[in-house]
């Protein structure tokens, strides 16, 4: 399947119905994998709030974590070794564990395991691995489901403004800045790394309001400020939109502007997930590079075994 | 004082002996704060793994938040729109409401409130405001105190290196781009903020072992890397340390790596923390910006009253 024919699953992705079952009790949950797999918890977890949720992105647990805790382990491949580190540590805790993936070694590890299609790229395997999340967590009923494959399914169909976004970021040669804010700051940190893998090109993630407290003297007067090209998104509260504006002013920069449709949290993260999708692999094509090469990341692999 | 002066009180601001009296029984940390007083949850949350810690940067709290919660509201004003506001609905919860500050309305809030010297700009008090977390959750007896203070001192005397590197930065008229790695994620992400701030510069702050799931492609391939300048610590352990080296030669980049004096985590932390401010420092006064000057970020809060 070329990458962009995988693109287009999305839509039939965010419609499987698995799910964990979950304790009675549980103080916590912690979920680690890395890269196109970790960005599942870290939407997870800007949804989530009705108990600590902890993401890890490295090879070990912390010590908190005991029989109170659900631990959440994903990896599309599921031979991550970072995740199954702290998967293994997990399970000598005692920490219910949960798993996520395409096979592989962590598909051995425990009972409480979803094994999701495998033969795509992780980063576009992203519905497979957080619709279990969201099911479990987040009463994504099926008519939700539904309506968010039709919203998936209507951005496959018109995503005009993506590809001429994209094409403009590589064409201007720009290094892409995107600005988030709750609930969405993990979708920035998304298109950030898509811009990284499918564009090769290097990007900058951050959020309101904390960027108000440091970021707001650079952009006004860094050097080589023309080589960036700062994007947001509109639909926030009153006080982001106000600081959105308000930082445009005092630091004398435009920021362009991407409105997600949908009618709650979910749907409108997915859009501009999905918006993302489209725009970093324009910007590919634009650059003449391969939006499905990772070699280097095999090649790191392969160096560090 | 002026901006140099204010650097140099660093190794008094962490002789103080001020610590909370925790309650024999809690399930959580959380800890609200933005930019330079935020920073001091996002370091001590990679010191501490007893209990979970989440670290807040907006205006709300999350719903699970009740009286089994230590809530630490930390701003150096003490007049933080974000922290009040989350304080406030912390109170409403029945949390256990720890304040640092140097006074404003935050003060006024909760009578655990630990009144540092005030004076300085946020961002030179990070001392003042860390160490109360630190001798309360972290064994800081006033012998590790004393011989940070030391090794503090010392950087204020010897810091050759982070002139030259500074100097170099804008000089060159680079980006930096500072990649950290647990327990230094933060460290690197101070730098971030200090170039901004200090340098008014735009900066990238990344870690290992996330970076290479998505970073690694865009080290290889990007255009415009001559832009920027890739900063990385020394002293990772042996996982890190080869995908460190990994990464520079998978992706043809040379990393500049700054080597951290101290005998824990802490002193490290503390001594990488010093290097970065006069780094940062320097670059401004290369660059013939002031460091001290935050007129915009002030400008941007009479604008969204």
């Amino acid at each position: 399947m070329d990458f962009l024919d995988e693109l287009k699953t999305l839509k039939e992705q965010v419609l499987i119905g698995d799910f964990f079952k979950v304790p009675e009790h549980f103080n916590n949950i912690v979920i680690a994998g890395m890269g196109g797999s970790g960005i599942v918890g870290k939407l997870f977890s800007e949804l989530y709030h009705i108990k600590p949720v902890i993401c890890l992105d490295d090879y070990n647990i912390p010590e908190f974590v005991d029989k109170d805790t659900i631990f959440i382990g994903i990896s599309y491949s599921g031979n991550t070794e970072e995740t199954i580190s702290c998967t293994s540590e997990a399970l000598k805790k005692g920490a219910h564990v949960f798993i996520v993936t395409g096979g592989g070694k962590l598909s051995q590890m425990s009972e409480n395991t979803i094994i999701i299609p495998s033969g795509l790229q992780p980063r576009s395997a992203l519905g497979y691995m957080i619709m279990p999340l969201l099911n479990t967590f987040l009463h994504m009923v099926p008519e939700r489901r539904e309506r968010l494959s039709e919203l998936l399914g209507a951005v496959d169909n018109h995503h005009e403004e993506a590809i001429e976004l994209g094409k403009r970021i590589a064409l201007e040669r720009k290094i892409p800045v995107i600005f988030g804010f709750s609930p969405f700051r993990y979708v920035a940190y998304r298109w950030k790394t898509q811009f990284n893998e499918n564009s090769k090109l290097l990007a900058i993630s951050n959020y309101f309001p904390e960027l108000n407290h440091n970021d707001t003297m650079s952009l006004r007067d860094t050097y080589l400020k023309d080589d960036f090209f700062f994007i947001t998104f509109g639909g926030s509260t009153e006080k982001i939109s106000k600081r959105i504006q308000a930082t445009e002013k005092v630091t004398s920069t435009q920021f362009f502007m991407v409105h997600p449709l949908g009618t709650d949290d979910i749907e409108k993260m997915f859009y501009l997930i999905h918006f993302g999708d489209y725009m970093s692999f324009e910007t590919a094509l634009s650059r003449e590079v391969d939006p499905g090469d990772v070699s280097s990341i095999e090649d790191l692999k392969r160096l560090i075994k």
